[in-house]
């Protein structure tokens, strides 16, 4: 990335660990604070991104691997070269509901492709880019679980893999957080949202 | 690939050397002979490989390089594992139009991508799978692009870059066919198609 004066946030971890909550709550204490902020996400965060999404969440029958891997890079170079340098760009903050750290984790811990490969996969997309900052939400499976099934909506193709899958995802994002420290930051997603909150804003107002 | 019993064979070349030509005579020759054979292309083979087809060739906008070079990965996974791999346990013969021959020779020639990393990714995405054989229709841009028109008049400006651009894309081919002598047939597409396709029958008889 050239020309970098903007914020760059991505917010990760499992389905049902609060990240929207915290993205909002995260927007509206920036927004009051004067500064302009770009809400985005990944797959599905610019208009071939929502494309593609279409096509790995709701194709019906199996997509090979690669082939997964490869749609969800192909939305992520899309997404960053059009939609988030150009926001950093302008100095904007970006908050970003999921990057490379959910592919690695997914498709690389979670299923049958090398996490290793699937990180460089991830980063030639992105010619390299990484945020400022990486929230984890972090969420035992079964807690997850129950709060998405009081949600009472249907599941698509991803939520529908099982616990064990969700363990391993969150231990996959929790060697992640490890082997990066000063990226992440690590929160307990059982706790209230507005003491995640206090902690979120206390890691980000050293960075705006 | 592991225990592939059938063979596969790749057409490349420019638009116009008569790829689809070649590849119709091909397959009535080895279907009279008793063979199966499975035609089939890159990009659009499979059916995930269609919609993601539709995205590349029909959406309103520019894609960016690498998210496009990452669609077509994406399709080749796809289609590799789920309609060549198959067919080729099956014992079939599979003809396919283009392969990541094209993919390099394209990239290369458009200069935007580095045509190593391009490759690297095919390579990727369809777990090193190289084809049995690969018949290149060599054609220099002028006459490829008369065929096209059926038309012969001068360029004018724009035309001449695509010429460039063309000719580009030939010497591409061509290297890649020099640096694999065992895997390439080079054919002089300005032949007799009859002429051309008793030297496609001369080599693929001693792999069928």
């Amino acid at each position: 990335m050239t020309a970098r004066s903007g914020v760059w946030i991505t917010l990760e971890g499992g389905d049902g660990s609060g990240k929207t909550t915290q993205a909002e709550l995260l927007e509206k204490w920036l927004t009051d604070a004067g500064h302009t902020v770009l809400r985005t996400r990944e797959p599905g965060g610019s208009e071939v991104g929502h494309l593609i999404r279409d096509i790995v969440l709701h194709h019906r029958g199996d997509i090979a691997p690669r082939a997964e891997a490869l749609l969800y890079a192909a939305d992520r170079a899309h997404h960053v070269a059009t939609v988030v340098r150009p926001a950093l760009e302008r100095g904007e903050i970006v908050l970003q509901d999921r990057y490379l750290d959910s592919s690695v984790a997914y498709q690389g811990a979670g299923r049958v492709l090398d996490a290793t490969e699937v990180r460089e996969l991830s980063l030639w997309a992105a010619e390299g880019a990484l945020p400022d900052l990486t929230l984890l939400l972090d969420l035992d499976a079964a807690t997850a679980r129950t709060r998405l099934d009081s949600a009472d909506k249907p599941f698509d193709r991803l939520e529908s893999e099982k616990a064990e899958f969700h363990t391993r995802v969150r231990e996959s994002f929790l060697a992640l957080a490890a082997a990066e420290p000063e990226r992440f930051l690590v929160l307990d997603a059982a706790q209230a949202p507005e003491v995640i909150a206090a902690g979120i804003r206390a890691r980000v107002a050293a960075l705006v």
